[in-house]
Order: C-alpha cells, then sequence, then structure tokens
C-alpha cells in the first residue's frame, strides 16, 4: 500500500494552521440561526461566505442553493481520475440560538480561543467539522502534488438542520442527479472520547405518532357518570402501558419486523469501549437504567429500536381538582428504528394495533409525521474500512466503533441517492451541543483535517470503480 | 295512623301559592353567584334576604352565619313536644354562574314563568328546593293547627357549594351543638323524572389524590438515551393502567375493604325503574357503557367504587413534535367511595400500591386532597320510611329508591353530626342544573312542599323518642 509521507500533511496542516483557524472564527462569528427569523439574514450570509471560502479552496463548482428556507451550500470538485469514486460529504452552516446571559464565558459569537479550545457557537456543532474539509482536501494534495481530489469530491452543506431539516429532503430529490455519489460522509457528529477515536457507522431512524382519543363528547362528571362509561384518559394510558411488554420489549406485533440484529462481533466492538455507567447517567440526568431485557445500554441506544412517550396530556392539569371524565386526552409517540425496519410498515403495524387496543366508546386518531429511514453500514464495508484507516493514521490510535441513537437528515441522502452513509466526526461529548460555552478542541479539528487529508487517497485506492 | 285530611294541606298551598312564587321569584332576582368574587355582596344579600323569609316565615331563630368565606344561614323552629325528633334541613343560597349569552332564553337573573316552568338560575339548583320548605312548614302547621311544628326543625343553608363549600365543615363543626340532629335532611338532589317519584338514599364519598413522576433531572433527547432510561410519561400510563383489572374492577389491594355490597332487594328496586341505557348515553353525552363486570349502569354509578382519572399529563403536548423523554409526568385520580369505605384506609393502599408499580429511577409522589365520606341510610330506617310516606301522599305514586352517584358536603353532617343523611328533592333532569335555561317544574315544587307538610307529622308520630 503506497502512501504519502504523513509527515509530509502535518508539516502542510501546521503551516497552514493559523490562516485556517482565522477563517474559521470569521465564519463563527455569522449569527447563522436558522430557527430565528430575525437571523435569517445571517444565515444567508453564512451560505455566502461559505460558498465563496469553497471557491477559494479550489472548488471548480461552489453554489448556494435556495430552498423556501434558508439556503444550503453545494461545491463540487472532480477528480481528474474517472474511475474514483465519487463522495458527497453532508454537513450544515447553520447554529442553535446562543446568548451570552443563557450562560456563557464570553460571546457566543465572538470566537475565543481559550487554552487549547475554540470556543464559539458552531465551533463543533457543525462549522467547525465542516471547515476541516476546506484544509484537508488542500493537505492532500499538497501532500500528493495532484491538482484534483483522488476522488470525485462534492460537498452539501445545509442551513436548516437546526430547525429541523424541512426542506432537505426536497432539496436532494430536486439536485439528485447532480448529488448522485458513491458513497455519503456525514460530518456532523462526534466520537466516543478524547482518548477513545471512533466511527460511527448508524444512525436510528424515526417514525412519529400522535393518537388522539375521544371519549364523551364534553368533559362530564365524575360522580353522575364515573364506573359507568369509558374515559379517554384512561385509554390513552392503557394504551401507552401496553406499548411494552415486561421485559421492556416493544409490544406492537410485527413492530420488530426485519430488524437487522447484532451480530456476536458488533456486540464485542460496543463491549471494548470504555463505558461507566454512572457516568452514562450523568449525561442522561437520569437516575436509573432500564430497556429492553437482554442487551446492554449502548445496544438499546445504539442498535435496538423503541417506542417513547414524548408527551401526553388529557383532562384537566390545573392546580387543584376537576372531578370530570375528560372529553379526550393525546399521546404523543416516537419510534426510534434501527436497519431493516420500514417506517411504512411499522406505521401500519402501530395503526392496526392502536385499534385493537381501543374500547368501544372511544374513537382513536392516528396522525404520523417525520419518518426518517435508519441507516447502517457493515463494518466491512470498503469506504468503511478507509475512513478507519485514515482515521487510524490521524490518531496513531486504535480507531473503535459507534453507533447513533438519534435520527437526523442523512438518512434522506441515503433514501434519494441509494448510497450508503458513513459518519466522520470529531466532535467530543465535552465539546457542549446546544448548551453554552460550546467549544471544539484544536487538537481534534487538526485531527479532522488529516483524517481528510488521508482518507481521499485511501478511498481511491481501494474502491475504484472498474474501467 | 291519624292523618291530616290531604285536602286542607292542598288547599293552604293553592292559597299561597302565587304569594310562595313571588317571594321565590325575589329571591332569584338575586344572582348569589359564589364562584365570582364580584357577586360576594349579593351572596350576602341573599342570605340576609333568606334569614329574614325565615323570620316572616315563624320561625323563632334565623341567623346569618358568617365564615372566611360566603355566609350560611341558620333557622331553628323547635317543636312544643319535647319528645319529638329534631330534623336538620340542609341547602343552599348560591347558585352557579349564568349569563344571557350562554344560551339562555330569558335573564338568568329575571325569573319568567313560561308554561308550567319558572325558569332561573338556582330555580331548582337550589333555591327553590330549599323554599317549599317555607311553605311546606306553614301548611303543616295550618292543617294541624299546631302553633310549632311536630319536630324540632333546625335549616342550614350554606353559601359557598357551588364553589366546593370549602368551609362547610369547619362551620359545622364550630357549631356542632346548635346542629345537633337525629337526621339531617339533604334537599339538593332530584328525582328520577316527572313520572317515577324517588327518594335518594345515598351518595356517593370521594377521595382525590395527585400523583406526580420525576424521571431525568430535565427533558432529555430521545434519540440519545431513548431505550435505555425510564420514561415517567410511560410511568403515568402504566400506573393509570393498573388501576383496573380486565373486568374493569379497581385493582388497588384493600380498595374494596369494607364496600357494603347491594343487597337482592337494592338491586331488585334498582332494576323496577324506567332505565333506557340509550336516553342514559344521551345524557353521558358517551358512545358506550363500561364498567365492572357483574353490575348494571345504575349500580356502577350509584352503589359500586371506581378509580377515575381526571387528569393526566407529561411531556411536550404542544403542535408538532419533539422528541424528548419528559421531566416529570401527572395523573389526577378521583376515587369514589361507597359505604363502609373509609378514605384514611383508600389513601393508604392507593400510596402502598403506587409506590410498587413505580419502576428504579422514577420517583413518585402522591397528594391526597378533598376526602368526602360516602352516605347510605338504610332502606329500614324509620326517618326514611316517613319521608317514603309523605312523598308517597303527596305524588299519588309508588315511591322508589335511587342514590347519587357523586359526592356532597352533607357527608360532613353526617360524619360531625353523627346523623343518618336523608335526601328530599323535587328536581328532575331536565332541569338544567348548572346549564343555561335552569329551570324548576311548578307542578314539583308544589309537590316538594306538600310532601314537607306531611312529613313532620309522620316522622313526630314515627320516630318519637322515648319519654
Amino acid at each position: 500500500m503506497s502512501q504519502t509521507p504523513d509527515s509530509v500533511v502535518r508539516t502542510y496542516i501546521q503551516q497552514h494552521r493559523a490562516a485556517f483557524l482565522d477563517d474559521l472564527a470569521e465564519w463563527l462569528r455569522i449569527p447563522s440561526v436558522s430557527a430565528q427569523p430575525d437571523h435569517a439574514a445571517d444565515v444567508r450570509r453564512s451560505a455566502d461566505w461559505l460558498a465563496a471560502k469553497l471557491t477559494e479552496t479550489g472548488f471548480p463548482t461552489a453554489e448556494v442553493w435556495p430552498t423556501p428556507g434558508a439556503p444550503a451550500v453545494y461545491a463540487e470538485w472532480p477528480s481528474d481520475d474517472p474511475q474514483a469514486p465519487t463522495v458527497l460529504v453532508y454537513g450544515h452552516h447553520d447554529v442553535q440560538p446562543a446568548a451570552r446571559e443563557d450562560g456563557w464565558d464570553s460571546d457566543p459569537f465572538a470566537p475565543e480561543i481559550r487554552g487549547n479550545r475554540l470556543y464559539a457557537r458552531g465551533a463543533a456543532d457543525d462549522k467547525g467539522q465542516v471547515f476541516f474539509h476546506t484544509l484537508g482536501v488542500r493537505a492532500h494534495l499538497a501532500a500528493t502534488g495532484r491538482t484534483a481530489p483522488a476522488v470525485h469530491l462534492k460537498l452539501l452543506i445545509e442551513g436548516e438542520e437546526e430547525s429541523g431539516s424541512p426542506h432537505f429532503r426536497a432539496l436532494v430529490e430536486q439536485h439528485a442527479e447532480r448529488l448522485a455519489a458513491d458513497a455519503v460522509i456525514v460530518s456532523d457528529t462526534g466520537m466516543w472520547s478524547e482518548d477513545t477515536p471512533t466511527v460511527c457507522t448508524g444512525m436510528r431512524g424515526l417514525a412519529e405518532c400522535e393518537i388522539r382519543l375521544y371519549g364523551p363528547d364534553q368533559d362530564i362528571h365524575s360522580g353522575s357518570f364515573g364506573g359507568a362509561v369509558p374515559n379517554p384518559a384512561t385509554a390513552a394510558a392503557r394504551l401507552v402501558a401496553a406499548l411494552h411488554d415486561e421485559h421492556a420489549r416493544v409490544a406492537i406485533p410485527g413492530f420488530y419486523d426485519g430488524v437487522v440484529e447484532l451480530t456476536d462481533r458488533e456486540r464485542a466492538l460496543f463491549a471494548e469501549l470504555p463505558f461507566d455507567e454512572e457516568q452514562w447517567l450523568r449525561t442522561a440526568r437520569s437516575h436509573a437504567t432500564r430497556g429492553e431485557s437482554g442487551f446492554t445500554t449502548l445496544e438499546r441506544v445504539w442498535a435496538r429500536p423503541t417506542a417513547e412517550v414524548n408527551g401526553i396530556g388529557g383532562g384537566y392539569q390545573g392546580p387543584g381538582s376537576k372531578t370530570i371524565i375528560p372529553a379526550s386526552a393525546m399521546v404523543k409517540l416516537s419510534f426510534r428504528l434501527v436497519a431493516g425496519q420500514d417506517p411504512d410498515h411499522v406505521e401500519k403495524a402501530v395503526r392496526a394495533w392502536a385499534e385493537r387496543q381501543v374500547p368501544a366508546g372511544i374513537r382513536c386518531e392516528l396522525t404520523f409525521s417525520g419518518a426518517t429511514r435508519p441507516c447502517l453500514t457493515p463494518l466491512d464495508h470498503p469506504a468503511l474500512q478507509s475512513v478507519v484507516r485514515a482515521m487510524g493514521r490521524a490518531f496513531g490510535e486504535t480507531v473503535r466503533f459507534t453507533r447513533e441513537g438519534g435520527s437526523g437528515p442523512a438518512a434522506d441522502l441515503q433514501d434519494v441517492l441509494g448510497a450508503p452513509v458513513l459518519f466522520l466526526g470529531i466532535s467530543v461529548p465535552s465539546d457542549g451541543w446546544h448548551a453554552p460555552n460550546e467549544k471544539v478542541e484544536l487538537d481534534l479539528l487538526l485531527k479532522g483535517v488529516e483524517t481528510t487529508a488521508y482518507l481521499w487517497g485511501d478511498l481511491a485506492e481501494h474502491w475504484r470503480h472498474a474501467p
């Protein structure tokens, strides 16, 4: 296996470190808060800034793509090797809201380096992790003497991720031909910890459902009628209670259809991670673990589907009491899905199950929304192996595997483009995503640069198209 | 059995009918809405008006009793027969809120006779039913030639019933000696229907409980943590679902301890009532009956204890979705109790049961309030038999038996005074309590007058104290 000498890459990065951080700081000064309408112009400015910077980096194509909401940025840098694979990098340039008075030690939009950390809103989520690709591709070219990357490189950096990506799928569908890729690399996740570099291999999907239950035509007196008519709040509760069996397994017939079970190797790899349950519980702000029998906590959040109540309501919730049988009740459910599960199939299973649970005299309405498919890249996928090798070179340590329990718009790329989704992120749990004093570790940020400097060559070498 | 000729009573009532209705209309013009602070002066005026009217009726004692809220009226007319029993009549002079724009065909506080009905807020609940006692005692005296009633007659007419009687128990405790009675007669209920005169023999008690369940210290992300920590909304739902077994019987161990079961005779008497389930469901605004196996609808609402959810809430209840595991959830429960059940015992049983249901990692807090004991007068009680005979004479029909599913402050009289509680009411379901166009049927109102005109003599004859 021929490799560019790693020292060449490292030297290049050290030489360009200061300018890279200055540029990133300039971008972080733009408060591109997509959830706040008064920052709409800032989000547009952030997109324009990034497109210009990508042009400056060398991308022959860098465009701002409008949506009915905030714009995305698309850039493309074809390889000079027609057999090279095509890689699409996904990230986002919008950020969560932030205000000094939320508990920040410095202005969230005035980036500040303290010690070996860069503090700013978006430092880790996600501007920092988007930006390491710019210096990464330059280091790749410099070290290899190429004038174009070893892979066909595309970037799609959306502007509404922190607002739920309402227009993302339509955007991807609209531009599906230009976005076509052999693999998607998502740089919007993290690693296990500073000391344990990891690659995420999948994320859970999501199906959301609101169930409304209607009983009497109006609230009625619980003295006059209580004990003789069905109560929709009771029906809602019984529905929720019936979601799980005594092993905390989802009890909806058909829910587990198609689930890709964990292999012994995957379970062993999860078990290698230095997991501290007490520490995990502190992060979860919770006081006990509880979940499906026969699985560890990490297996439960990464590789098992769930049914979770996000909200429940019905009847009188104010101070004191009101002796009524309420007219209606409501439950908001979300189902996290794992590889092999189909949101449409889950919806059918939930509908059939709910209809059977609800007693006579109660009408039940289900509304589904927000379906996101799960992603899972097999451990032996050649692109995943390239990521692991590149990261291993950059970090000088064994790279382990994680998954992501949440769900994200990357699944739309997988669905529309039919490409596997890989995750390359260098953020760590202490970075404080969505919290005050968000930061990125500068050493890790530069390891991200270095990883991509190795990655494109490795990918092109091991995963070429047949000529 | 010597009886006053009924025709004498009826003639007296006819002669005084017009003045009686004029007086009642005058009282109904006072908008004594206890729940609305801007009507506080009206409630006081209503009390003053009633005390003056009772004095005019002949009660040697008629007083306004202040409370920290709205005042009650107390009146007393001792018998000239020292061996006579003492009867305490309970009613209330405050009314529900009412406004023309709620759907009234006439001003709710400008009483109007249309056809054979008197329309006004309070016509049936409860001024009309308090007021029939004034003409009733005069008719009793006129027909028997007495100058004092055949029983020691006391009236306690409270001013906060429509606001939950917050000061009633303290008032009764404060004046327990003066209120001492052999029986309490509550005139604040109704009959089965215009065609079916009935006497209510009991009402259910009530224990109210709010359960708060605490999980994570704050709402947490259902993707990152879902499936691996306990969810307090799920715990709340499972608690509610565990309230009842598959026969809709309350599944809390010890809940039924002491319950006085229905006798075969009581069940047969309930079954004699012309019960139309379709009509009952329309009144209940409900679409099916459902309740404890082995009992009819009337048995379920009158004679069986219940556990009912009045409110449930937790997590996100707004539009759209929010993928969280909520930090907390809440359930408001009310338990209707029947004779033989003790609210304190029920509270202990519920606490022990709830603690056992809640999983590790969820903290559970129970707050009990609003305990009201159940009342039940045995069918063979001499005072009840007097009420049935007096009502039978007035209505000229067989008097049947009902119970009341609700709970009321009369239970405080039973508890503090140690006297059985009887119910004498002439209102019918169509009277529209708490609704627009509340009315009282004039024929029934005068039957109420006539019943009390017979009742005091009958009671004194059949239930004298030993000399």
